[in-house]
C-alpha cells in the first residue's frame, strides 16, 4: 500500500489518500453480504473503525420506535441455494450474495418450477446480469439470477434453502465519526456527511461513497484548521438516516451544512441534487465548484426521492443537506445489477471525487461573511503593501480585483461565497486576499455563520 | 336537444352540458338587438333565467351615480332605414341589427348624400362585412354598412329614419347569480366569473361567453362539493361591472378570485390575460392549466385596456381577476363585423372552452395548503396501505411521486398549485394524494385560503 | 462660436450648447499639463469658471488627511528633457507633455543608457504612440516615448533634467457647481455628476467628460424647472473624490442620484456601468434610456475599478452612482497614449453624449410617484376631455395607453420608471400623461422620493 498519505494523530496509521488506496478498500469490503441489519454491516464497520479509530459503532435493538418506524428483526444469512432433480446447485448464494433477494425469510423444501418462478428476478433485458433486490418489510422469499439462467430451469421440482434468520432480539448497526472544529470562532456547528453501508456486492453503490467517506474524514482531520465539526453517518439506507435522526436532536440542531454521497466511483460526471431549502450555502457551494471544477457537471433540484436526504430533508427537519455523485441512481446499465463491480468503480474516479468533496467542505468552512472596516472610499492598498510583487499579468490582476471584490461586498453579511458568484472569481483567490486584508486590519469575521 | 346534462336541483331541467345545447342556447340569443341598457338586454337575461332559474335580475335607474360614472338613459330603438330617391330602403336596421350605430338618437328628414355620408361606417379594407360601431357617450346617429353597398349610394339625397329613444327615467339591466359553498371550510370566500351581455348579433364576442358561463354555471351547481362560492355577473360592459362594483362593496370584499368570460366560441389557441397582480392564485392556475390541457395557449402579462377586468383590477379594488379567450380581440379579422356569426363559433369550440373553465375553476377550489402531520422523516408509507396495487407502470411511479411530493412541500402554507410546478405532476393527481395521505391521517388541511 | 445657447442668468454668456462649442472648449483646454494636483488644474478649472461663473475652486492643503489617505505635495513641473551626447533633445516635455512621468520627482545629470532605460515607458506593441503613465504615490522620475524613438537611443551617456517639485506646502485644487432646485416639492435631495480633470493631454479620457459636464450644467441652469438640486465636481481622480467625499458628509446624505462622466467623446456605443446597489433609480433610468435612444448600448454591472464611483460607491458610502461612457476604459486602442487626441473626439459625438446625458438627468427628475385619486373603477376620461383630440393612429392609442397604464398602477409608490418598464411605452408620454391626469385632477404626487 501507499504511504503517501499523512494521517492526524486521531488517525490510524493507515495509507488512504489515494485513488489506488480507497479501491484497496473496497476490494476488502466488496465480497461482505451487507443488509439493513446483520453481520455483514457489523463486519463492514469494524474494517472501517482500522481506518478510523475514533470511529462510534451503536447497536440499536430491534423493535426499538424510530420516528415513524420500527427497528426490524436482524437479518442474517449462511446458506442459500436451488438445486434440480440431479441434486445440483442451479443457483448459489456462494456464488454471488446478489442471488438472494434481500431479507428473504427462510424456506426449505421441493417445489414445483411454476411455483418457484414466482420467487425469480432476472433481467430478460440485461439477460447476463444478476438484479439486486429486496423485501425488507414485507416477508418475502427469492432468488435472483441471469435471465440466460433462468431459461435452463426446464426440470419440474426444485428443492430450495434460504438458511436465513430474523432474529426479534437482534439489532440495527450504525456508526458515528466527530472530527471536533479547531478554529476559535465558538459554535459554528457542524456539517453533516452521510453514506448508507447497507448494499451487499455493489461497488459504487454504495461502497464508492463508503470508501470516499473514509478517505475524507482522514483528509479533513489532518487539517490544521477546521472551523466546523465535521459529523460522519455510516448506516442502511432509510431506517439508518431515520434512527440517527431519532435518537440525536441535539446534534440535528447544530448541522449547518450536510452532504449524501453516494455513487462516486463510476464513470460519468457529476451531479449535485439540491437540498430542500434549495438556496443553503451548501447548495451555492456546490454550484460554485461543480462549475469551475468538473466539467459537464448537473446541478438537479431538490426531489423527495432518492437517498438518506430524503430523511434529513423532510419538512420537519428540513436540513441543509443535498446530495453528491457520479451519474444519478436507475441513469448507468449497471445500477443494482452484477455489473456494479470492482471493474465498474476505478481508481481515478474515486480520487477524483474525494477530491471535489474536500474541495466543498473547505469552501463551506471558509465562507465567512466579513465586515470591511475602512468602508468609507476605498483604503490605500499601496502604502500597506498590498499590491507588492503584483507584475503585468493575469494572476497579478485576478489578486488586485479579488482585494477590490472582498472590500466593496464585506459589509458584514455577504459571505464569500456571494463575492465569489458575483465576481466570478475563484474562491480560493476570494479567501486568499481576505486573509490577506484581515492580516492589515483592513477586514474582520463578521460572524461565524454566513446568512446564506 | 340532448339530455345528457344532469342539472342540480336549483338548475332547470333543461340540458346545457354539450357544445350543441350551448351553440343551440347560443342561435336562441343572436337576432336580440342588446346594448348596454334597454330591452334586448332584458330579453336575453330572461332567457338565461330559463336556464338558470336562481339568477336575479337588478334594475339600476337612469342617473344613478355609480362610481365615477353616471348611469346613462335606456335606449330602445323600433327601426331605423335610410331610403333612396326612389323610395328604397338602401340600410335597414331590419336586415341586420349592426347596421345602426349602437345608441343611435333619433332622427327623421332628407339629408344630401355628403350629410348622410359623415353618418357613415363602412370597412373599406372589408368590403363585405358590416361593421359594429357604438357611441354610448357621446350624442350621436349613424349607420354602419358594407363598404361595397356604401359605393351604391350615388343619390344627391336619401331619407333618413332612426325610430330610437334614449329614455331618462329607464334603467340598466344587469343580472346575478350565487351558488353557495357547500364545503365546511367555513368563510372560503367567493370566486367571480364576469361576462358581457351588450353586444347584438355578435356570436363570438360576447355570446360565447355568455352561453358558456351559463354551462359552466350549471356544471358547478351539479358538483357535490363547492369550497367557494361562485358568483356570476352578466352585464353591459365598463358601465356594468363599474354598477356592480359600485352596489356590492361586500360581495367585493369576499373576492379570492376571479375570471372575465369572453371570445370562446372562435378558432383560435386559448389566451389568459392575468390579473394586475400577477402572481395571484387564478395566474398561477391558469398558467398550470393551459401548459398541461390547452396546446398553443397563451400566457400574457396585465394590460389596463381588454374587457370588464379593467374594473375588477382598477387600483382601488385590484381584485385577483384574469380573463380568458381563444384569439383576444382585434386579432381576428372577424371582429366587430357582420363575420363574427353563427358559423365563426362552433359547438366543439365551446365545449373546449366550457372544459377548460370548468377545470380552472376545479383547481383553484382544490388548491388548498396542507400540513404534514408526521413530518420529521417519511412516514412509513407501506405500512398504510398507501403504496398498494402500484404496479411497475409510471402510473404507479407517478403515484408514489406524488404521494413524496405533497408530504415533502406541506408546510402549511404551500398550495397545492405550487407543488404541481415545482413536482411537474398534473395537479389532479396531487390532490388525489393529498386526498389519500389526509385518509391516513398523514396530512391535513392547514388553512381554507391558499397563501398564493 | 455658435450663438444658438440659451444661458440662464446665473450662466456666462457664453456658447457652450453643440458639440462644435463643445469641441472649442476641449481644444483649448487641451494642451495644459493636468496632474492630480498643480497649476494645470488650476488654470483648467478657471477657464471652466468662464463657462460656469458659480463655480467654486477649492484648495485643499498637501498634508491633510482625508478618509484612508492624505493629500500629496503638490507637483508641478517646468521643462524636462534628455540628450544625448551630441547635445540634441531626442525626448522633450515642450514637445509633448506625455513625455514626462506624471509627479516625476526632480533629476539632473549624465546616464547610462543602461540606467536611463530604467526610467523609459514605451509601447513595442503601438510603436508610433506615447503612452501615458504616472506615478504619484511611489516616489520615481521617467520618460515615456514613441518606442520607435527608443530604439534609435545608441548613445553611451545621455543628459537627463526633470525640472519639477513637490511642494509639501502646496494644495489640491478642486472645484464644485451647485444648481439649486427650483420645483416647489420639498427636499428632494441632489443629483451629483463627477467627472476628473487630472490627466494632461488627452482628449476622450478625460477632456470629453469635463465638456459634456460643463454643457450639461448650463443646459440645466436654463430648464424652467429643477426638482433636484445639481451638484457637479471636477477633481482629480481617486484623490479628488475622497477629499469631496471627506468633506462633505452633508452633501453626500442628500445625493439621491449620481453619475461619473468619462470618455464621452470617441466613437463607439454607449456603455452604462451600474452602482454598487445595482437598483438604484439611475440604474433603472439609463437602462430605459439606453434601450431607447443609444441603439447598441451595453448595460454592465458593478465592478470595483474603474473611475470615481469606485470612492462613491465604497460599501460606507454605497451612493446610487452609475458611470456613463462610450467605449470604456482599456477597451480602445488609443486609452491611454497619444492617440487619444482631439481629432479622436468628434463633435457630434460630444452632441450625441450631451443629449443622453440630459435626457437621463430629465428622467430623473420626472421619475415621480403619483396616487390615482379616483382609484376604485376606471374614471370616466371621455368626460374630462381626455380622449379628445385623439385619432386613429398609433400615436393617439399610445397617448390612451399610456393614460390608462399611468391610472392602473399609480398607487403612490410605483415610480413612473417603472410604470415604462412595465407598459414598454415611452418615458416622457407617460410624464405628459401623469401631467395631463393630474391637471383634471385625477392624479397627485405620492411622494417628493420615489421608492426605486
Amino acid at each position: 500500500m501507499s504511504a503517501l498519505a499523512a494521517p492526524a494523530s486521531c488517525m490510524a496509521p493507515v495509507a488512504l489518500a489515494l485513488g489506488l488506496d480507497m479501491h484497496a478498500l473496497l476490494r476488502r469490503l466488496f465480497p461482505i453480504c451487507r443488509s439493513i441489519t446483520g453481520d455483514g454491516v457489523r463486519e463492514t464497520l469494524a474494517i472501517v473503525r482500522e481506518y478510523l479509530p475514533a470511529l462510534q459503532v451503536h447497536e440499536v435493538p430491534s423493535g426499538t420506535p424510530v420516528l415513524d418506524w420500527t427497528v426490524p428483526a436482524e437479518w442474517n444469512i449462511r446458506e442459500a441455494w436451488v438445486k434440480n432433480a440431479a441434486g445440483e446447485r442451479v443457483i448459489d448464494f456462494a456464488q454471488h450474495n446478489l442471488h438472494v433477494l434481500g431479507y428473504s425469510t427462510p424456506v426449505r423444501g421441493w417445489f414445483s418450477r411454476q411455483e418457484l418462478e414466482a420467487h425469480l428476478y432476472s433481467l430478460p433485458d440485461q439477460p447476463d446480469l444478476i438484479p439486486y433486490r429486496t423485501s425488507y418489510y414485507q416477508p418475502a422469499w427469492g432468488f435472483c439470477l441471469r435471465h440466460h439462467d433462468r431459461l435452463q430451469l426446464q426440470d419440474d421440482y426444485y428443492e430450495v434453502c434460504i438458511d436465513s434468520t430474523l432474529d426479534a432480539a437482534g439489532s440495527l448497526t450504525y456508526a458515528e465519526l466527530l472530527l471536533p472544529a479547531t478554529a476559535p470562532e465558538p459554535d459554528a456547528g457542524e456539517a453533516l456527511l452521510s453514506c448508507h453501508c447497507c448494499h451487499p456486492s455493489l461497488a459504487n453503490d454504495n461502497l464508492s461513497g463508503l470508501v470516499v467517506a473514509v478517505a475524507l474524514a482522514r483528509q479533513l482531520a489532518a487539517l490544521p484548521e477546521r472551523r466546523y465539526a465535521y459529523r460522519f453517518v455510516f448506516g442502511p439506507g432509510t431506517i439508518g438516516s431515520i434512527t440517527w435522526l431519532a435518537r440525536n436532536p441535539e446534534a440535528v440542531a447544530r448541522i449547518r451544512h450536510g452532504l449524501v454521497l453516494t455513487l462516486l466511483g463510476g464513470p460519468g460526471h457529476f451531479t449535485y441534487k439540491q437540498s430542500r431549502q434549495g438556496a443553503a450555502a451548501v447548495d451555492a457551494a456546490a454550484a460554485l465548484m461543480l462549475a469551475r471544477h468538473a466539467p459537464g457537471a448537473e446541478i438537479r433540484p431538490w426531489l423527495p426521492y432518492g437517498y438518506d436526504e430524503r430523511q434529513y430533508c423532510s419538512p420537519g427537519f428540513n436540513l441543509p443537506v443535498g446530495c453528491l455523485s457520479r451519474t444519478p441512481f436507475g441513469e448507468f446499465a449497471e445500477y443494482h445489477t452484477s455489473a456494479d463491480n470492482l471493474e465498474f468503480v476505478q481508481p481515478a474516479q474515486l480520487q477524483e471525487s474525494l477530491e471535489l468533496v474536500l474541495r466543498l467542505c473547505q469552501t463551506l468552512d471558509q465562507n465567512r461573511c466579513y465586515r470591511n472596516l475602512l468602508p468609507y472610499g476605498e483604503p490605500q492598498l499601496g502604502r500597506r503593501g498590498l499590491y507588492k510583487g503584483v507584475g503585468g499579468g493575469t494572476e497579478g490582476h485576478d489578486w488586485q480585483m479579488a482585494l477590490l471584490w472582498v472590500l466593496s461586498l464585506s459589509d458584514g453579511r455577504t459571505p464569500l461565497l456571494d463575492v465569489a458568484a458575483r465576481s466570478g472569481l475563484p474562491f480560493e483567490l476570494l479567501h486568499r486576499a481576505a486573509q490577506a486584508l484581515a492580516a492589515t486590519d483592513l477586514l474582520a469575521v463578521a460572524s461565524p455563520e454566513p446568512a446564506a
